[in-house]
This record gives C-alpha cells, sequence and structure tokens, in this order.
C-alpha cells in the first residue's frame, strides 16, 4: 500500500499513480459531505485587516449556539486537526489512550498514547488518564449514546482523567453529541470540524468546548488571529442557516441509504452509523484499485487489509457511476 | 490606558469608544501595508475540498524562492502569531531571553522568557540558551545588518544555543534577512509573515525557516493541511507577482519619508528604519486620544507612556488628515 492512499482527498497523487483514468475522478476517499453549503462563494472577505476580536466572537457565539453548548466555552481553530495536534501542549493528565481502531491523528495527539477499544477504555477508566476516542467513530462509523459516553466521563473524572470526545462527524445526528448534556465544569473536552458537514474542508475551521479554565489555557496557546477572514465569514453564515442544515441533514441520509443499497447488491455489507462514510469489508487492497482503475477514489486502511471506507456520493449519476464499477471487472 | 489599545487593527473597540469620531476611520495602529496585492479578489477558491498537499508544497516553493532560502526549509503556518506561539513545542534550550522593547507575543513565546536588551543579547549568548529578536525590530524600527545577526547566531551556536529572528517587516528591505546567508546546518529559525508586506493580513499566512531536521518535527505537530484554500492561492500567485514587489517597496519608502516630513513639521522626530511604521516620542496617551476623537487609531504602548506608533499612510489624502489633526487641538 502507497503512503498516499492512507490520508483521504489525496487526490493528485491518485492522478499520477493511475494516469489512465477517466476523468474527472469521483473522489470518495473522505467523509466530507459532497454537497456543500452554497452560500460562500456570495460572501466577500475583507483580507486587508486583522480579523476583528468582536467578529471572532460573534463566530464562537453562533457555533455555542449550533452545538447547544450551554455551560462549556467554545474556541475557534484554524481546523480540527490543529485542534488535535493542539491537545499535547494543555497539561492533560496521563497515561494517554485513545480508542482504536479511530482516526489517525488520534494515535499521535498525545505523546506515547496506547491503542485501546472502547470496552477496554471502559475498564480502564477507573485509573484516570486522557482518553481520546471519536463518536461517531472514524472509519467503522459506531455512534456511542450521549450517556455512554457521559457515563465514562464520569468514572474518569473521579479518577482524575480526562475524556476528549472527537465529534467530527455528529453534524448529520447531532442527538449524539454530548456538548448540550455538559455544564462546563466536567473535564471533558469535545472536538467540532466544520468542514465535513458543511462540506468545505478547504475553509480549515474547527472547535474545541471545554471548561472555562482549559478553555482559557487553549486560547492563550493559539494567540490572537487565529482564523481567517473568510474562516469566519463562512462559518458564521453557515451555522446561521438552519433550512440548509435541515434539509442537509435528511438528504444525507437518504443518500447513505441509496449507497447501502448499491453496496449490497454487490455483496458488501456497510458498516457504520454515520451517513457520511460507509466501511466495508473485503479484499480492500484489490477494490482500491479497480476503482481506482476507473476513476474513484476510496480509503484503505494500513492496519486493517480488510477495509475501505467510501465517501457517499453526492448525485443519483456517481452513484451509477459507483454501482458500474463495482459491477465490472 | 484600556487593554484593546495595545494591540494594534482593534478598530472595533475604537469605534465603540470614541463613538463622536468621524467616519471612516484611519486606521494607523498596525504596520500593514494599508495598499494591499491587488490579485485576491480575482482569484476562486476550492473552499469544499481538503487543500491539496502539492498545492502546499507549491506554495512553500513559491516562498522559498522569494525569501532566497537556499539551504534552510521553509513551513508554511497560519500567521506569524501561530508560528511564535509553537515554538514552545520545539525543546529549544533553556534559558529563553527576547529582546525588548520588542513585539509583545515574543515575551509570551517561550515559558518564562527573560526581556533583554540587544546589547544584554550579545553579552549573554556565550551562555546559550534561546535568543528571540525582531529585525527589523517592532517597535521602534531598528534594522541590523545581517553579518550583525549572523554574528550573534555564532555565538549562540557555539554554546548550543538557538537565534530565532522574526523577520515579519523585512520585506520591504529584503537586504536585511538572514535568510539567502544560512546554509540550513545553523541553529537558526527565521519566522516570516505574508501579510503585512502584502497588505493581507486576513489571509493569516506566515511561514517558519530553518534546518531540515527542526522544520520536520515543527511540520509534525502542525499536521495535515495547516492552511485554508485562500491563503494557499493567495499566497502562491502574491509571492510570484515579482513587478507589484518592486514597486511597493518603492512606494513604500517614498510613503515613510512623506510621514516623516508630516511629523517633523509637528515636532515630532521620527524614530525606526521600516518603511511600513513609524514611532514617535511624545505624550503618547494624550496624542493617541487626540488623533482618536478625530477617528485616527494609533498604537501606544503600556510599558513606555512616551511611545506611540503609527502606520504609514497609503494616500495624500489619509496623510493630509493625519497632517491636519496633528495640527488642531
Amino acid at each position: 500500500m502507497r503512503e498516499w492512499t492512507i490520508h483521504g482527498g489525496r487526490l493528485a497523487e491518485a492522478q499520477l499513480h493511475y494516469r489512465d483514468a477517466p476523468t474527472p475522478w469521483l473522489d470518495l476517499s473522505t467523509g466530507i459531505n459532497p454537497e456543500p453549503w452554497p452560500g460562500a462563494d456570495a460572501l466577500t472577505f475583507d483580507w486587508a485587516r486583522l480579523p476583528d476580536d468582536a467578529a471572532l466572537r460573534q463566530l464562537e457565539a453562533v457555533a455555542t449556539a449550533y452545538f447547544g453548548a450551554r455551560g462549556p466555552q467554545v474556541l475557534a481553530l484554524p481546523g480540527t486537526e490543529f485542534g488535535l495536534r493542539g491537545l499535547a501542549t494543555l497539561g492533560l493528565p496521563a497515561p494517554f489512550r485513545h480508542v482504536w481502531p479511530g482516526y489517525r491523528t488520534h494515535a499521535e495527539a498525545l505523546p506515547g498514547s496506547v491503542p485501546v477499544s472502547f470496552d477496554a477504555a471502559i475498564e480502564l477508566a477507573g485509573q484516570g488518564g486522557t482518553i481520546v476516542l471519536a463518536n461517531p467513530s472514524n472509519p467503522d462509523g459506531r455512534l456511542l449514546a450521549p450517556a455512554d459516553v457521559m457515563a465514562l466521563a464520569a468514572v474518569l473524572a473521579r479518577s482524575g482523567g480526562w475524556l476528549v470526545v472527537d465529534e467530527a462527524f455528529i453534524d448529520a445526528q447531532d442527538a449524539g453529541s454530548i456538548v448540550p448534556l455538559l455544564d462546563g465544569t466536567e473535564p471533558v473536552l469535545v472536538m467540532r470540524s466544520f468542514g465535513k458537514f458543511f462540506g468545505l474542508a478547504g475553509v480549515r475551521l474547527g472547535f474545541a468546548v471545554g471548561p472555562a479554565a482549559m478553555i482559557a489555557r487553549w486560547r492563550a496557546t493559539v494567540g490572537s488571529w487565529p482564523l481567517s477572514a473568510a474562516a469566519i465569514a463562512i462559518g458564521t453564515a453557515a451555522y446561521g442557516d438552519s433550512g440548509w442544515i435541515a434539509s442537509t441533514r435528511a438528504a444525507l441520509f437518504e443518500r447513505a441509504a441509496a449507497l447501502d443499497r448499491v453496496l449490497r447488491r454487490h455483496g458488501l455489507e456497510p458498516i457504520g452509523a454515520s451517513p457520511q462514510f460507509r466501511l466495508v469489508a473485503c479484499e480492500a487492497s484489490a477494490l482500491f484499485d479497480r476503482l481506482a482503475r476507473v476513476g474513484i477514489l476510496t480509503r484503505p486502511f494500513d492496519y486493517d487489509p480488510r477495509w475501505l471506507r467510501l465517501g457517499v456520493p453526492a448525485s443519483r449519476g456517481d452513484l451509477a457511476r459507483l454501482d458500474r464499477a463495482l459491477a465490472g471487472g
């Protein structure tokens, strides 16, 4: 497996490697919503000035309302990836553990972090330390009930530990978020992503949600002007577009159900509850190669040769193209 | 002195405080070039996709050429402020010192950093550790000869120390940069800023330049996709616009000379060699207030009540407005 295949969105590398593939490529290598919030191109940005502090606070206020955060504080960051890399600077308590399989960066976020299963994480929570997990999980799409996540947080808290919950893919299923359940005193950090649900990963916008003192410490390490003028303007407008948000949630589930029907028709059982991606168990390397030859980019995993993750096609045409590709060869 | 006055660019706070001031305000509170590179609005950005790794590498290649970096490596970051805050994560050697007076964030970049004069820094370099300084200095605009900076770096290096040179304002006087003198083995990090010379601070783009191993370590802490699609596109195009760069260098010096004539006419002796800002020694609080009442925002400093920094007005009209304001009241 080539190194570039284990990152999502590496379309340029794929095009170099599979030069005979038909164009345009169909990029199913990420879980980013392929039908983005449509308002970005109509906005204008004041590139010339340092972004206004009041505008940044307004974005955080709109995000706070969208997340349903009543107790904890919200910190805007230039992408969830940046946020996860920042965890190492916050003085979180050792030992460090991350639920695995999971998002690759979780394994690199805290030094010496040990991969554990979710069941093992529950067992180990009584020892304290810091546990990082995603809900829904990525790549397997397992969605934990908020009560179960809160119960894990409570056990950790009693031992002086911290829980970090990466809710990067929760937007479509916001009833699964623990943010509305937090009163702001719990030793819990929640990471939120803007680009995945809103389909605007190029904006680079994410958030950390947590107790006031921890968020204040984090804000100090980030310094002034963490976001571009565009990230502030686009984020503020998009989080306030409740009509688009509601219709997109419905559309994502419809499209995922249509993908499931296609996968099952070709003997692939879809795994996962997130409507933004599906995992299938197969001879992943062979299927990755077969799809890439016809210009469809998917996502294998170096730690499990059976797994292939597919983003959910946006249109009937794209789904039909995947259908034909799975049938052929 | 109110807290917001000691940051540049806090125009919204100024407008709230001086409600009767005429609008629009003339913002001279930063050293950002008020005549920005004009190409940003004509560019289109692919917000929907994760920024392509090859595009990021292309930006770094263009920046490498623009900086004249032959030996050291270049790392793109979402703003110099972010870069300075990241210094604390790199394992730089203690004790930490920063040349003062200087840029506020230098005092906060490394834990427990001690302020020293430039002369004291030369004396102390033989003790090793890490010294952070700006060239040209901000707010006083002192421009050190590259040979003097390299000599300081050499003394530090012999003692196992590191030098961090913030060249955020060097672009107009690029012969002052040490980057072309580095072979990439020296324990030296240079910070570069995009927004100040190109007048596009809202883009949030900066760079670290240094030895390959240190830059690789830093790149790992930054993670994937550190920049927005817009920062990559705007930076790549602007650094390649050699015609605009040359004419802007000339224009900045002409405008600074015109500002100097106005300041001297009102008994204010301009301090500093950067054509993007001037420092004056005066009763700073009173002059700040007098200018703010007529809608001109300048920059006082809480650690020296005599100092007021003024950005260089872009147009004859703006300069005439400052001239009238200095004459009145």
